[in-house]
């Protein structure tokens, strides 16, 4: 097992995405491959104290930031690290592959250079959230703005497949994320697609879920366009932070509440946890032919090393082949 | 100042809506009508000691279920508690109106019969929420589930009149939704009302705003379409329930924790109602010629209470009148 990491995407490479790399090779036994400019890594790990023991460095003269053009992945920046890893990838070199850079480029490269499943129309990306009662994944959450009723369906298989080779569920309960519950609801996009993935044999369909649900975990594949799922996943990522300060707030109230506050450490620290996405790992690009996971651009070396760990567990699963092997029995319904 | 309360609409009724009077009457010094079986309601207050002082009663002998098409409260159930109260101020015998009823039929009724303001295109329903560093209001959250831009625009322009008013919010900060804070972002509906949004002077447009800002609180205002509105309201509620269910489990896991819990009870008191909607009132629907106020279907005393309140500090403001004048100085951008 080989994993191709972009040694300069995100906003604390390449220090943080150097100690992951030291952390995963160390506890998961892979090797690495980390692109971007070598003498650069080796003085940071020499001066930082990373052990490179096991992890391989790949030239990449380019680093793309936020501010580039998407499409400049593919040939202007062409030498950056975040397309040499891809490249990595797409031509069997590694295994899968790791970035925390900008989204825009990592949405363009990947689905370029990396490539469709045969049958996928649009690769989503998945973001597996801690829920009340059980994770689940959110898809697509930021690939795609507009989709078609055809698209979510699909969102809904590829999700199934993802959720039951990767967390064990199953037959994965899916639903539309909605304006309300009963049928009907939403716009023509949630209408059509709610009669595709009923009529779908490859989904649990349970219907439609309203956002007050979504927290709680009560399906497993919360499928909805990139548009709307963004903006769910960043919504519930800033109610968890803000209810963190509030509560932080009233612990620091006086010394009774900052002597409750030590009792109840342990269990906080925990319930942090469970509501942090980074424990998750990244988000799978999913409908590629090979693993591809987008961490976070803020990671630090433990969200780059659950990253690592999904990539790993991903590329050891059966995903990509059940994908192809349900597309190729029930091709997706025709575009409108 | 006298309110037109729907007694028959939401799960609680006709019980917490009386008793909602009654707190409302007491505190607020304001005379209420309530609507529905009158016999049936003087039996209920009766039966549970609720003072019926200072409150009418007037006769609707219908109920608007949530089974009901929405278009019978105009024809087939114009005699309902919910259709008997919209007529009341559209009628000038109330100043406002509440209900708790069915959202459809709420929107369709109050539409059709308060009417709009001369020049809104569409009404939209605000929520005033809590944010961490200041309340915002969300518009629309879930009146319209397919807007163009200019209605977008519209509801900039209402909201901002509105927490101006109902919150004194001295030139409040209006945003759009978005799926990224980078002008460009979204899909061709946010594109296209970005451009009228900056370019409007009645709006203090400061650009686009993620889901991970909003429940912050960093604008007053956030505009979106009535299909997303809707799902970060229901997110936002849902996970700070899934939060609170979380933190109780921490804190019922000891001894230690449980005494943790007993000195920490004020303030998380405190933090619950700060992020308790009921305590806000209910949602206004702005763009009708009178205040109409959409109780939460699930409304106990309290919450009925909050959004009389919320009806009469309307009424006494000059928000109508206000986005009347506006209306007439800068008429919505032309339909495409």
């Amino acid at each position: 097992m080989k994993i191709a990491l972009d040694g300069f995407g995100g906003d604390n490479a390449p220090i943080e995405i150097l100690k992951g790399a030291a952390l995963a090779r160390k506890e998961y036994k892979i090797d690495i491959v980390v692109t971007g400019k070598t003498e650069k890594m080796k003085k940071i790990a020499a001066d930082n104290g990373i052990s490179l023991e096991g992890i391989e460095l790949a030239e990449a003269s380019e680093v793309m930031t936020a501010e580039d053009e998407a499409k400049t992945v593919l040939k202007q920046k062409s030498d950056s690290s975040m397309a040499v890893a891809l490249k990595m990838v797409a031509e069997g070199l590694t295994d899968a592959v790791v970035t925390a850079g900008p989204t825009g480029a990592f949405l363009m490269g990947a689905t370029m250079i990396v490539k469709r499943i045969k049958g996928v129309k649009r690769p989503a990306l998945g973001a597996v959230m801690p829920g009340l009662n059980n994770p689940f994944i959110l898809i697509d959450c930021g690939a795609n703005a507009e989709v078609r009723p055809e698209m979510l369906e699909q969102f809904g298989m590829m999700g199934s497949v993802y959720m039951k080779n990767i967390l064990g569920v199953e037959n994965p309960r899916a639903a539309i994320a909605n304006n309300g519950a009963e049928e009907g609801k939403g716009t023509d996009l949630q209408r059509n697609a709610y009669n595709l993935m009923r009529d779908n044999k490859a989904i649990n369909f349970i219907g439609n879920i309203e956002g007050r649900e979504i927290p709680e975990g009560n399906c497993e594949v919360v499928v909805t366009d990139g548009f709307t799922g963004n903006i769910i996943l960043k919504t519930i990522e800033g109610m968890a932070a803000s209810m963190f300060t509030m509560l932080k707030d009233v612990m620091l109230g006086n010394m009774w509440t900052k002597t409750a506050a030590m009792m109840l450490k342990p269990g906080l620290k925990q319930l942090k946890s469970k509501t942090d996405y980074t424990e998750y790992g990244g988000a799978p690009l999913i409908g590629l032919r090979k693993p591809v996971v987008k961490a976070h651009g803020s990671s630090d070396a433990n969200a780059i090393k659950n990253a690592v760990r999904q990539a790993v567990q991903w590329s050891e699963s059966g995903i990509i082949a059940e994908i192809e092997a349900i597309l190729a029995e029930i091709p997706a319904s025709d575009e409108e």
